[in-house]
């Protein structure tokens, strides 16, 4: 399969490492901390809502989550929240950044096979200081020949990336956890893509798996990949 | 001058447009805001001070800062002040998020031409989407051949952009309103910097000119660049 692939482009959270784990982890606590105000369900709507709100402004990262955190715990507790508790929701965004980097299963080990016979690029989103402070973390990095941090991942975003990088749509496979993100758009310029689902799928990610009537392969996890490939220089 | 020049690179914020001077608007609010805790020397300083204790988690750019002024005003009340304030803090920060970018002198019809003798770049540093917003703002993107946003402005950071980019240090000059962060570190590669000072300088890119013994060019606005360059297609 995928015969005449020369690059292929992986996501970094959730598809090289864990991530959106840590974002619920903080996020439980942060519900933990506005239970005066309101219930769970309403304080995790009331963020989501508010990040959606925020996103064209602010675009995506921790840094972002942070001030929609602060600002969903203004407007839920209208005003009335203890300002030791908006000092704490700071550093749930710090404990955030400073997360450690826990490469998924085989990843190292799939990654160092493939750059044998590929051409590997990372292709993220988020705050380019904290994705490439992650990167510079997993120890994956002398293995790609290229990094790029865009601030969204549409169909525009690849368009622009493969022709910086003088990449033809039909030799590039994008690997990654987000239909939505990483598998449509790249799919539609003429790309390949492989969907890895993650356990956990931030909502903004979401996709209806049916109704994206598009070619893509799907597997288990990255240790899978490799079969699918023809593994040729 | 400059004979050998190919590529010119221009920094973004006080080189093409107003960005200081929004900056000093903002904390002035935010220093009238926390009248009541201390005096606006004291706020100054400590806001500088925390931001300085961030940059290595948060890096540059407004969402940054205005994480910064939350957290300083929190301290400097000893988590006293109002959430009311700290709404309107966060409303600072969007609202240098929404600033509209205004081009200095002569900055368009100066690149419109250089932009017929030499690749130009912009390298910039800050949020990825602020910058990219400012750029699209701007109107001029259509003259640059590449735009680079990095998460600082060190040798290392231009050595790399250099390699990617396939520019000759040699061959490429440096444009830009901050000594430490436009012309020294290029100039250090062996690359040419010509130094545009602006009215306003963040404390973070001050540096000793009495001490940065190296060469480079100052002039007083970007309309005089011209003049110094050779023109050669």
């Amino acid at each position: 399969m995928f015969r005449d692939i020369k690059v292929i482009g992986f996501d970094a959270d959730d598809t090289m490492w864990e991530n959106e784990d840590h974002f619920h982890a903080i996020e439980h606590k942060y519900i933990a901390m506005l239970a005066e105000f309101a219930p769970p369900e309403t304080v995790s709507r009331e963020l989501f809502a508010t990040e959606m709100a925020n996103l064209e402004i602010y675009g995506f990262g921790v840094k972002s989550f942070t001030l929609s955190m602060l600002e969903t715990a203004l407007n839920i507790s209208q005003n009335r929240i203890e300002p030791l508790r908006l000092a704490e929701i700071l550093n749930l965004g710090k404990e955030l950044l400073n997360q450690p980097v826990v490469l998924l299963p085989g990843v190292k080990e799939t990654l160092e096979n493939l750059a044998q016979f590929y051409r590997l690029i990372v292709v993220t989103k988020g705050d380019l200081l904290d994705q490439e402070r992650k990167l510079a973390k997993s120890g994956l990095t002398s293995l790609f020949h290229h990094i790029e941090i865009m601030s969204d991942k549409q169909t525009d975003n690849y368009r622009q990336l493969l022709t910086k990088q003088e990449i033809a749509a039909s030799e590039f496979l994008m690997v990654g956890n987000s239909l939505k993100s990483d598998i449509l758009p790249v799919v539609e310029l003429g790309g390949k893509g492989v969907y890895i689902p993650y356990h956990l799928t931030w909502q903004h990610e979401k996709t209806d798996e049916q109704q994206s009537a598009v070619n893509y392969l799907q597997v288990t996890d990255i240790t899978k990949l490799e079969e699918h490939l023809c593994l040729t220089k």
